[in-house]
């Protein structure tokens, strides 16, 4: 940030009275802007057993596999805007389950909630940032060409989980 | 947002090709600035039984009663926000433990984590967002007093969960 979202004047970094970290303050208005981790909704859907992933179509990791996860939207709830993630990257409906996964991203200045899912009906298809859609057993998960290290651990404690018949929440943290 | 954070620009609110929502679009170099929900981070602190509740000397709601929780910062996760947020505002050390509560809270735009939490020793005190601070009874919680209705529905799962042998992670929606 270097100018002031509010009045559009140059802004400086300070630390303010009574806090701790600087932050980015107007020069003008004296408004304070914080910058606060983003929170990234997903899920694993599953469908008699099998676990639909896609391939994506955008940076960052264009042609690499994921599973459907975006942006929490303001307005929504975190089961809302996977099932919404899950609609627009591979064209699914699903049903929103538990929590399986929370990632602290820190480089990236993200949290990843990934929830299980079940999709409504055996239907998929290819959303716009994928390029192409894959419902596949344990067997077949391309590990060496999945995006993200949330998304591999999500994947990895999901099927843990599933061999020893308990649905946890596992927290992991990616420096 | 009014003005281009990156180049100080008027914004204006447009659809970006292939999104489906307005966004705010800078008129000069194009970029576009989306708003996401921010993460508030808390504990209910527990030792011997009573739990840990401070009086909040700021607003929005001075005077009334929470559980230490504040804004996440960029670099740390959920748990050691928790954690920062339990000395600031009470002066107390705290381990945290599991999750006990996530809270949509639509119309503030926040997505609130609460987890379990035991004082490492009974040493506690008052932080300069709060006015007191106190390790209170079941029967002594000012329920009419709670701050926020977030903190109320964490109080209250808390407690069940506590009077029924469990620790459960509870979701909930604020319109």
């Amino acid at each position: 940030m270097r100018f002031c979202p509010s009045c559009g004047a140059a802004v400086t970094q300070r630390i303010p009275p009574g806090d701790h970290l600087p932050r980015s303050v107007c020069t003008a208005c004296g408004t304070i802007h914080y910058r606060n981790p983003k929170l990234i909704a997903g899920c694993v859907p599953e469908h008699e057993g099998r676990i639909l992933l896609c391939r994506r179509a955008i940076e960052p990791r264009r042609g690499y596999w994921t599973i459907p996860a975006g942006f929490m939207e303001i307005g929504e709830t975190l089961q809302q805007a996977a099932a919404r993630e899950c609609m627009e990257e591979a064209l699914a409906e699903v049903g929103i389950a538990g929590p399986c996964a929370i990632v602290h991203v820190l480089h990236a200045e993200q949290v990843h909630v990934m929830f299980r899912a079940t999709l409504v009906a055996p239907q998929f298809g290819v959303g716009s940032e994928s390029l192409e859609t894959l419902l596949c057993e344990e067997r077949e998960i391309p590990w060496p060409e999945i995006a993200f290290a949330s998304v591999e651990f999500t994947l990895r404690r999901w099927l843990e989980d599933r061999a020893a018949g308990r649905e946890e929440l596992h927290f992991h943290t990616i420096e």
